[in-house]
């Protein structure tokens, strides 16, 4: 498999989490480096920082999207840091540039990486974080997982799907 | 009051929608224009259109944040047409530009657009729209309003209370 | 003439000037007035409040697309004041949003501008501006004037040559 | 040294390029791989295909951070392929997220990341491209190298300093 066919799979969560949700983060981020996936997340702290742990455990390649404009303030999971200086914009960009994305808990800065994940049908996993609601009824974009290594499962298998519709 | 502390508020909606929504949305845009706000949105058709239309209807000013990169493929009721070359990610850089958002009805183009305002603290109010779901109960963030008038009332006032702690 | 086919011209230049160019750019900007454009610029300081000035001592419109969170750093001449909250990647959608650009003078922002516009084929006008050299020779894409009266000239109808394209 | 530590280097460059071109990307691409630098460019053919190949050629890591939303059209040489989707603009995003940059040749798109390095601080090296000239002199910020050797160890001098300063 040519290197740039590697799933990249990003990881979208909150800065500040309980030590509960990291374990969450951890084991997402060492199954998706098990299974071979790039890790993509904001890289920062908190659900960011626990998922890039968790890779790196495995020997996984974490890259971080940064909001600001150096890449220092990336936290210590991260092989490569970008340092995009677009603000809360980089949320955009940073789930553009993947294949699926699992998002675990949240805040808003989480909600608006859900949501246009699912605007630019980039396929998304949810695990105990936001549903989004029209009509009185959840909308099914949001693929909802149990465990840790449920929504890797499921994260690789419709990124799969996607890149092939490519 | 100076020109450039006029109220930008933006009206956000699908591309397409039925008859029935299009009233809401040109009502929503005539009331801005009454109330003498700027009226922003995606500048193409559907609801960005009826809403240009309404503000056109009684002499506001309208802008269209487009996505592609030619000015052509605005609404005929855009005054000012800016042809940002963003793709979707225009989404979050026209909310950025609001003090306040109403959003209509609407798919995952809309929604983007609802979760980025709330990341970026830019005042929601909905209209027969998306609902935001976290531990089971819908989040206030979105200031839910009955009618066009009501819409209009609340997004001024959030907006000028946001425009005031600047 | 349809309000969104008025003619979009950027004016492009320093935040610190001096008296001198200052009186420059207030002439650019009133005599794109006089010629029925829409001015836009950065929406700061020093050469966009000039440009800005002299739109509006004309009855012009102005439009302002900032780097920043806030409208109210806009100078007191602009209508439409936009926080795009993209840093210094305002520049290219600044330009991206141009029919065609005036340079005047000006420090690295304005060099990004020039170059961003040349990549994006938005015809450049450069008064006193930047010259962009290739193989020993300045490149032909910046369009050099001497006057204020012939840089609107020459942008105007660089604009609507440009504007047929599409 | 923390992963996150390793320097950026970009190498820019045209999409069309000759085989004379090309070796010198090649010779770019290898010799930061040999120091240890992570390559970043812009993903696609010509002179981002060659300084990859020769990164690759020593084992060194490749990022390519793409203009549109498929990451299948990266180069074979890129390891993590980013689809940006920003369109031209992404030219602003790669030069922000490197520490230095090398410019080899190039047209418009080359200028327009040389000028947006410049306008954020990030150090710029020549080698065989533009020239940027104000008041009649060539900008100093532009650091002319003669070989391909001498480009790296320029850009690493520069990178570090800049580093430093953060």
């Amino acid at each position: 498999m040519k290197a740039n066919h590697t799933l990249r799979i990003g990881v979208l969560g909150p800065h500040d989490c309980s030590k509960e949700e990291r374990k969450i983060g951890f084991a997402v981020g060492a199954e998706l480096a098990r299974q071979g996936a790039i890790l993509l997340c904001g890289g920062l702290g908190g659900m960011m920082e626990a998922a890039a742990e968790g890779a790196k455990s495995e020997r996984g390649v974490t890259v971080g999207i940064l909001p600001g404009e150096t890449a220092s303030v990336a936290n210590e999971f991260i092989d490569i840091a970008l340092p995009t200086g677009l603000g809360a914009i980089r949320n955009a960009v940073l789930v553009r540039c993947c294949d699926a994305v699992i998002a675990i808990h949240g805040g808003y800065g989480t909600l608006s990486e859900i949501a246009f994940a699912l605007r630019l049908k980039v396929p998304v996993v949810g695990l105990q974080t936001w549903s989004v609601v029209r009509n009185g009824k959840p909308d099914p974009g949001i693929h909802v997982a149990r465990t840790p290594e449920d929504a890797v499962k499921m994260a690789l298998k419709l990124a799969t799907k996607s890149a092939d519709r490519q």
